[in-house]
């Protein structure tokens, strides 16, 4: 099964566009849990089994897991295959990859073969044959990047080109991608609504993962409204900080699950 | 001591501009290898021993490694290790980075602490604050993408942006972080000798990070002719395949460092 369709049975199943971030520093985790033999994936587990019912899918960036070396790498392989086993939730692993193509061969295979993830985040910059290794695995979502939420994002992203945007000559792009391949979404930051809608008028049916809703300040309720499909769904919101970090006491996973409640209301507020 | 002035001590003291890409793909491996416990890491081994005294640096591309999982990572930090201890060269560590800043930190975490490179690829697309925390190890070398080796490089890279190529304006920006921090080598293929020279014209000083001299087909000649900067130096001439499946047999270092040799001796000639 394509990962959009999994991805719209679960959003009808849960009636969430929340995708919790399991962005997990082992800097900022509670202190208590050092006591037990795996902290971030006990972290993790805790985590998930407190927000499963209020997701839609989870994100996993592996920069958290690779700057912890083998110990890391172990953590993230346990916990994705935690959230398919027990929940049979999707996975998307964030990991911003991209290199010529028979290198991004290698990075498809850590991604769906070493990682089992579901979807994945890609760099366009080296354009179409570092990217078609990705696009070859149909049943999986391949998410790239377009506008990126953090500040410097502009820096290039924004560049006029004939008359518009580079996000836009991304998306363009990737819409001719998709039309061969269909399976790609593309990652636009919750931090520039206007972008967004733009980019739903472009492509009226993909979907967009949409990171910086929570602790980087974007706006559910104009996320919302510029960036919803037809069929009121279409985004992926996510957020990681603001929930998995709401807590640092013994019932930190207490308020995490009230944190990813409240998100998930706001955001069907707005729907 | 900062990585372009190591650099410049061991091409002067080897007099070799080249980097060897220890890109190890398992199966284009001698399959007598299988015999071993440690496959990959014997193979570098065999590849490092043979062709140590004709290079300035060595390059690993993680996607190889991470696309064997827990072992490709034992083996990676393994082969980094064994560089530095015996040979005390360089490891350009190939891996493409960049996220917003808290994330990046992580990877460069990952290139710096957990790997131990001396240097470390970054993908530009999400600008200066994805950049910024690897600038900030100022003895490391921070080796921005700006024009790559790859066929469809053009998609992006070559776009019209008032009036000028995206990856000229990449490279503008990299002369201004490059200004503050000091640490900025670029990526420049050697597929595209014209653009090559462009950017040494912009930047007379910069080291540049030369990939596909050898099985991409670029001209040695050309890229020498257009890319040395005014002391017949300034680049790092990257061959991976062409060098490191030179043979096949038992013999496979010998073929490897003949061929090592011949392409250190081609580059030369040029100079």
């Amino acid at each position: 099964m394509k990962f959009q369709e999994k991805l719209n049975n679960i959003i009808k199943k849960s009636n969430s566009l929340l995708c919790v971030g399991l962005d997990t520093d082992i800097n900022k985790i509670p202190k208590h849990l050092f006591k037990t033999k795996n902290p971030v994936l006990n972290f993790n587990r805790a985590i998930i089994d407190a927000t499963f019912d209020y997701v839609c899918c989870y994100k996993t960036n592996i920069a958290y897991y690779s700057s912890l070396g083998i110990y890391g790498l172990k953590a993230l392989q346990q916990t994705i295959k935690y959230i398919h086993k027990k929940y049979r939730l999707p996975v998307i692993l964030d990991a911003k990859r991209g290199d010529i193509g028979n290198t991004s061969e290698q990075y498809a295979n850590e991604a769906f073969e070493v990682l089992d993830a579901d979807a994945v985040t890609v760099n366009p910059y080296l354009g179409f044959d570092a990217t078609e290794p990705f696009l070859k695995y149909k049943d999986k979502g391949i998410i790239i990047l377009c506008r990126t939420s953090n500040p410097s994002a502009s820096d290039f992203q924004d560049l006029k080109v004939e008359g518009e945007e580079l996000y836009l000559k991304v998306a363009k792009k990737v819409k001719a991608w998709n039309d061969k391949y269909g399976n790609c979404l593309l990652v636009v930051g919750a931090t520039y609504p206007h972008e967004l809608g733009t980019l739903r008028s472009l492509l009226p049916n993909m979907f967009f993962l949409v990171p910086g809703a929570g602790a980087q300040g974007g706006d559910i309720e104009k996320t919302l409204r510029t960036g919803l499909n037809q069929s009121k769904s279409g985004l992926i919101i996510h957020s990681a900080r603001a929930i998995i970090y709401a807590g640092s006491n013994n019932d930190f996973a207490k308020a995490s699950r009230l944190r990813a409640k409240e998100l998930k209301e706001t955001i069907n507020k707005y729907r």
